[in-house]
């Protein structure tokens, strides 16, 4: 079979993101890069192409003539891949969807729900597939996570923790060096919320993708760190899930010490289950009155779909590329499914549906702390 | 020098907990058992004194006629030690007060903040020493933590996250055996709180006597799991400790996977520190931009004062046992020094300053909660 | 610039480890899979081909007509990676030499040292570079190791202790199941060693290019667990490093609880390092009289060169694809450098000369084992 | 029923394993410290006969006189604890046993196989108990894994790995300070060997409890590090063990980075365990083609045995104390029933049978060292 052909807008130069898009979509050989608008600098633009050997001719200056022209081509894209800033989101999406071309965007999928719904809208009217690229929920272990939680491995749901913190942004202040990703500290580019929007939802993904309960409600006290930050950079709150299952979540971007140390933990009246993407092939699992046991990848006990999405035998780790291999995978066999081209079943992954998600979550938790850190519903 | 004589209410039977009073207190060999009133059943009464080589004559049926006795004898006990169910802490404090007795309680020291301030008040008023026995800020780490934090090694603390997850009471309705210290759900006897009052006042005396910072305000919410638990088992909030610092606090008996793990994150501008209970002997410290770091117990480059809290030479792991001779050696340097038996200088303890503190905290979490999860101030 | 082309043997259905070359070499777009004999089987030959993209034209029923018609074509392979069992590399590595085709072989390079002497010799007479493709010293922490001891980090070596247990052996006689890769317990194919041929000549090289010593002499224990097994699975060892430095090392296949979990332990008189294939991304190093500190990927703190090797920002897991990526960065870059594309320094990795070391360990410990475990030179 | 009263012999000034002795004996209330010869000094022993309080009409000035006097009184010592430099093991453990007097004796228990020989010889004579204080092995996790082995959950024992790094001597020498216990290298008084005597002996000593297997010969590399060293800091060995299994041994003083690390890993047909002293609760234990599992202490899922050796509930950490106390509750135990106190089962803890077979071991080492790292029977 013929790999699918796809575009990528963003991803030159530094903005590493770029790469691990590209990586991911062609690691398992479903899709082969094969035009872009990689950056407005027509420099970097022509750079990037050569580098990833995208023949000139599908190398656009803007997103709006390669939608264009890749739409109109016999052999144009199949999908497009946005690792751009959050505010540009929403209009090139829009724009490929309109030209009937599949999407994967960057989370978060766009600056505010209305946007984000009409994504979701215009995705569902043409029939077009929209994935959004979530990373860490894309690990098998977090797949066996809910795979086990659904098997009633640990009974009920009793609470959950859940955090992400990390130290970029206070370990570049102590540098005292130009901040890495600076545009996210700018609301009129990255959006109204720095750790919220940037890393809390991840999280908040993370939750409802491990555990399959949904964030209801939110507390949540936003704190910007130093005092003379721009947005929050530190988020902590209280949340209520399906059910009513009471849990907590961190987001931090100076909490130092820590990576990107995002993981969730579940608790069950038969057992708990525990994930860090610090050792993100390990997943600890105690039954009640159980001992501490730790699952690894690509082991026979495993279930058998968290079990398949190892690409290697136990004891090899996969890392950061291969869960974005993972999303790919997913994404590239809905694409197929939509084109009629295989009839193997759906894999789980992000779509524009957490994306929507995701953006209810932050503009519950802006809510909240406008408030006065009161309980707001994520809706 | 002769070693300071004890007496000790409770303690028999089952109720470890005595034992370890026993041990902590004579460990550093500054004080010996010689007194008590171990249980209300005679025959646990008399069968804890032989076990523990108490004379006979020494032995009460109630506290009162133990005040009484002993504080009129020439060689009487210079201090008592209370372990019993919280309900009693009060009247038995401040008759022993009343008699000229120093006096090591545990926590909670009281079940609500106005006994607590009666006890604390008597006890300024006849100048006697009021040790309250919170275990986990005796351990060297936790004194190592505190003196970083005062010089200044991680610089202004930006935010704090404690925790106190432990498993027993999901794990004893599985075994569908009687409860163990049942009588922490009765509210007559136990008080208005279980994990609040239990668990959650170790982490904010941990968080208190950690950082030097206190528990200004919270924003609690108080869950009973399973629903038909009298009282809460699992204890979420927001804080804001002294200088707005925010931070978050969670206290489970329900968190499968967790045995008696409180542990306590700083985060500051210019680094970072980290205990838990699990491994007491290791902290975590991480300086800006620089990389994880271990300090472990009795090594040359700790504190002076941390490091000669360490019994043994590096390696040799102390633990439960110990972290009570730590309380019991600064509580007994204080009866000596109120003695003028000794010129030492103090070291630092848990008191009943720190025991007032925690049912202001308790009654603050219990408020916070009744009013629909709001900030109540810890006053 | 172009990318360069190469030619792969073996690799189809099964065998994971063909499809690692082939994203290793293709990960940094420096060279493209363009030719191969992927099996012996034409059906799983083709089937390859057609996964991987690879012109029909250029899929080859064996490595003769392989290596002739490419040696043949304007556009012909530059490199060819051979990953097929052992007994085989000796003939294709030899045959593709001759016809002036660089190689990358996997290890062992060869089943005798005579064996990979000659291919030394033949690539230095037709100054051809010559990889060799030990995974686990492409590590970036494996380079941090190597460049701090080199920088006198850690003072004079005192000792080394290195190990590889693995547990597939036992696991999968318990399992009832046929061996995967019963090849290797077949010494026509896969020579007369296993445990120390297989993983014990990994822990070699991860020695040598870990440290910058040599294992000068063996006393080796092999033994055959189950006893029935054709080969040893077992290789315990005293070994003499350069200078005199004593040291141990460990291989086995039958070590229940160990998946890949090869490490290196390194001692010094002025600090220690410390690396395990179970977590990649950190190296624990401690000074004498200093606490452990973790250092991990891609931090400030690191030597310049190890550093660059991380292709994401710090806490993004890398693993064993990367590994292999960083393995063919550097095998291009020797390939480049030998046509003149470019005059960027050489990269350290495993060549032919640690190769014919290699076999020179594997035949040093047979012969101890043989005489009655005595000491032998590595020679 | 009374305590039994002992006697210490040493434990003065800095010697901190005298007080270890001291409240292991005691932890229990099963024996009172009643008579001493602590020092040579007539200061210090004084002063420690203070500070414990003991009657100075039971402070003597040698352990001739003290064993004369003590066991001509009615209410003289049941037992007298060692805790001397090793060549003063046999002298004075002759002469107690020559008095009546049961015996607990720190490792090694001579300086030479024929003295400990001897010292067997005259206990049975006698009827007396000799306890000697291996500490490690009184750890209730090494019970377990004991109670697992021998209830066949790892299947047949495969091969065992063993060792005790530590890096006080190579700590010592870099902070120029005067070595403290100098005397474990001064051959007149610590014995022919330094790491071997000191800590392998340890090793092998919990290698025999923890598995039931014993060293039957060794092949082992005795080095002096640095070089100028009167004796042995690094011991490597090649072992076999009852029934064919080959292990690995490494004992080492100057291994930078570890504190007093010792560990034992079996390896099973079936499973396998490993247990650290870096964290003496955990146990790990994996099924063959199942899990890591983390066992630790106090838990209902234990063997009853080890489970009741811990004095508190699970998640309550105990230490090196308590492991003294432990191999002195088994040691009271057999005084108890040599005199008839008690009919309850013996425990199991290292006797003057582990004492000799320690010598063996030391014995066999330096042989194979002195004949050129040959198998030598431990015999």
């Amino acid at each position: 079979m013929e790999p699918l052909r796809f575009g990528l807008i963003g991803g030159a130069g530094n903005a590493f993101i770029g790469d691990v898009h590209r990586h991911g979509a062609q690691m398992d050989d479903l899709a082969i890069l094969s035009a872009g608008c990689f950056s407005r600098d027509p420099e970097k633009n022509r750079d990037a192409a050569r580098k990833w050997h995208v023949d000139e001719s599908r190398v656009y200056a803007d997103y709006i003539e390669m939608a264009e022209k890749e739409s109109a081509r016999q052999d144009g894209i199949d999908f497009v891949i946005i690792a751009t800033p959050n505010n540009t989101h929403y209009p090139i999406a829009k724009y490929f969807l309109e030209h009937g071309i599949h999407v994967s965007c960057d989370k978060p999928v766009a600056v505010s729900v209305a946007e984000a719904e009409e994504l979701q809208q215009i995705a569902n009217q043409c029939s077009l597939h929209f994935g959004v690229s979530y990373t860490y929920v894309n690990y098998p272990m977090v797949h066996q996570m809910r795979a086990m939680i659904e098997g009633g491995e640990i009974g009920r749901v009793l609470t959950v923790m859940a955090e992400y913190p990390q130290d970029w942004v206070i370990n570049s202040i102590d540098r005292g060096e130009p901040m890495q990703d600076a545009w996210r500290f700018n609301p009129a580019v990255g959006g109204k919320s720095a750790a919220t929007g940037d890393i809390g939802t991840h999280v908040e993904c993370l939750i409802h993708m491990g555990t399959g309960l949904s964030v209801e409600r939110v507390l949540a006290n936003l704190t910007r760190i130093p005092a003379d930050m721009p947005l929050e950079t530190n988020t902590q709150l209280l949340a209520t899930l399906t059910g009513g299952v009471p849990g907590m979540l961190w987001a931090s971007q100076v909490a130092i010490g820590y990576e990107c140390s995002i993981s969730l933990r579940v608790f069950g009246d038969k057992g708990a289950l525990e994930w860090c993407h610090d050792n993100p092939s390990r997943l600890k699992y105690t039954r009640v009155n159980g001992p501490e046991t730790y699952l690894t990848c690509a082991r026979s006990f495993l279930e058998e779909g968290p079990r398949a999405m190892s690409r290697l035998p136990y004891g090899h780790p996969e890392g950061f590329f291969e869960a974005f291999g993972n999303y790919y995978r997913a994404f590239c066999r809905e694409v197929l499914r939509a084109k009629k081209l295989t009839d193997a079943p759906a894999l789980v992954h992000p779509t524009i549906e957490d994306g929507v998600r995701g953006l209810r979550f932050i503009e519950a938790c802006l809510k909240s702390q406008e408030q006065g850190n009161i309980w707001i519903s994520v809706q």
